[in-house]
């Protein structure tokens, strides 16, 4: 008997975890715009405008800026799979679970992983670097910029030039960070980086944003293998090794996103929509005002945690800005406050991995979400819960601390 | 300076080429439902009712049946990456471009790509695949179903059974056939097969699903690696060897999709909707009465093609239902008319590839547009472009052929 199917219902929920958040609405009603012919001119028009876009989300002059359709670990794939070559040294900064991600990935791609592991919690110093260059000689470095599952942002700004001293290629997995936190692909020296949707961007998860430097692009091109079936014979093949992956070749992307427009997948229509409306929308605030919201949504958090006397996770130094750890107090059961966070005020706070499991929850503000009235709900309803399991906490501090801490608009 | 961009505003074209084709406007709504958490029970609770749709949708009892985040090409690539170990023989049936696109993936996940070609518009005998087992011994069979490149659908109910006499695994990339055509995963004896949403289920690309027999799964199963970061320690792992893709990881995507749900990529989310909207309409209408629509539509397209004294394409024995191949007239430039088509009347039709670019147009109707409304307007204009670019064409023949062939209501 074929089971009954309701309409689509899906709860109004406050999604303050780790991502995805709450996709602007904006957002939402880009993607019921008519799909249209993947080589139309208003479509390679729109690709454009979207890459353009990405630019500026970017902070990069980098041309070679596009989407990969499918979730933010579709296009650290497609960066890895692009980048490296089997047996090919590559250092991997670990500070969280994204860490071991990026070590699983790179090693699927018969790259040879050189860790430089520092414990959860800690970030990697420039020396350490420095160290592990000079001792491994890798072609590539690749971290993760913020890590979710530590609540902590690795510092950039410096090993983009000690990678270029070495002659080598510097990946950054932006994903948890890309709007929500200071960004500088140029600045930073940084040659590719990818992202996602779900989290600072206030999109959906299913497109990923990569930018790519030109003296990564060369090497990319370098093993262009367009193929069979729409290979032009005029068109030069690249004399590298073909890369690993069809649907994650960026040799054959970066073709698709340029005007020679050879066809490549189905391009992801809706989702490009949901990409470019996020953008703008991240574009017409400003990144630098869009950093200071999520920074100031943090603080007023922040305080109203410490003024329900929880412990904060991580160093202040390198917090990330868009989801703050919260030491479980002894004797509370993590898993029953989250699910009450979610029935009774349909809030979603989150755990953590591996060695923080059921020790922190995390909270983020991100997006839509990095705002004072969603910051308030959630610490109103988080003390409430936390009461109501018998945790000290002095009513209503939490709030009036993150009103205070927000300050004047 | 910073560009502007304006708001978005997608041309209302009316899509009758290859696909992408105009997306259900239930779909486009279902979109716009909010984000959930991926693990909320509402998520997990909807990607289990999408997987029984897409049971209905395929034909099939096999459990292991879920999307792939990315497009109708993701999908194929995450079937023979992870059924494919480098060094296997793969014997792979080429009808068009898109069993060239088979080559290509099956090359670059290490398989050895045992061919059997047969010229454009023409289709496999069950013989010609039986030696090739015999002469090949194979681990894998692959082959597209529909291949839109010649407008022609490869007969797949004796394949199956040779496979099974043989110990081989059968694949099929049924993208461009899947709800239009008659498609019996379990009948024909076929292991894993992938479509895409935006053909004939009317969704937008970006979401791909996939079933997999129990054998196909115990064969992937013996592959099992999860990531480290998330690893259950006592979960038991696979002695055979390492997917060489995380992103496309079927051993990972089967845990995520299954009761255990060990965390994978973040699940797209309107993409989910749009998948479990797309397929709850077509088991709405019913996989014969779909399939009899399109064949309607078909028959009075072929009709009023005929009517114009244009030569259709291919064999009528094994035409795809939904994509119809014209020849292009003597002396008729083939752009200048699908660029008419486009700008004086909004509706897309294309061209080919390979030998046959610039030899035929492709016109589709697919999903919403296999519809009498649809064919009609379509052969109207096309009659009009043609007759403007001075192809002799008896005027209104072709609506009132088509009008003849679809028959009463």
């Amino acid at each position: 008997m074929t089971p009954m199917f309701p309409v689509l219902d899906m709860p109004q929920r406050l999604l303050m975890g780790a991502g995805p958040c709450n996709v602007h609405p904006r957002v939402l009603r880009a993607m019921a715009c008519d799909v249209i012919g993947q080589m139309d001119p208003e479509m390679t028009g729109c690709m454009d405008e979207t890459a353009e876009l990405y630019r500026q989300v970017f902070r990069t002059k980098n041309h070679h800026t596009l989407l990969i359709d499918g979730s933010a670990r579709a296009a650290i794939e497609a960066a890895l799979v692009s980048l490296i070559t089997p047996g090919m040294n590559v250092v991997v900064l670990r500070i969280g679970r994204f860490g071991l991600l990026l070590t699983e990935i790179v090693t699927r791609c018969g790259g040879v992983v050189c860790a430089v592991d520092v414990p959860w919690g800690e970030v990697v110093p420039p020396d350490r670097v420095r160290d592990a260059i000079v001792e491994h000689r890798p072609e590539l470095l690749v971290c993760v910029h913020g890590d979710t599952s530590t609540t902590t942002a690795q510092p950039l700004a410096e090993i983009g030039a000690v990678c270029r001293e070495h002659n080598v290629l510097f990946y950054v997995d932006a994903t948890a960070t890309l709007g929500g936190m200071p960004f500088e692909t140029d600045a930073w020296g940084i040659d590719v980086a990818t992202a996602g949707l779900q989290k600072c961007l206030g999109g959906p998860p299913g497109s990923a944003p990569i930018t790519m430097s030109e003296r990564a692009v060369a090497q990319i091109m370098a093993r262009r293998h367009d193929e069979a079936g729409i290979r032009n014979p005029d068109a030069p093949q690249g004399a590298g090794p073909v890369i690993r992956s069809n649907y994650f070749d960026l040799a054959m992307l970066i073709n698709y996103w340029s005007p020679e427009r050879i066809n490549h997948h189905t391009e992801a229509t809706s989702m490009l929509y949901a990409a470019r409306e996020a953008a703008l929308i991240a574009v017409e605030e400003g990144m630098d005002a869009r950093w200071a919201r999520h920074a100031r949504a943090s603080r007023a958090m922040v305080a109203g945690l410490l003024a329900m006397d929880l412990s904060v996770y991580g160093d202040d130094a390198t917090r990330m800005a868009n989801v703050t750890g919260v030491v479980v107090p002894e004797g509370c059961d993590p898993i029953r406050v989250r699910t009450l966070m979610r029935t009774e005020f349909e809030i979603e706070i989150v755990s953590s991995f591996g060695p923080l499991a059921g020790k922190i929850w995390r909270i983020g503000a991100m997006g839509v979400n990095a705002t004072k009235p969603k910051v308030l709900q959630t610490l109103g309803a988080f003390e409430a819960v936390l009461a109501g399991e018998g945790v000290a906490v002095t009513r209503g501090a939490a709030v009036d601390a993150a009103r205070a801490a927000w300050g004047a608009e």
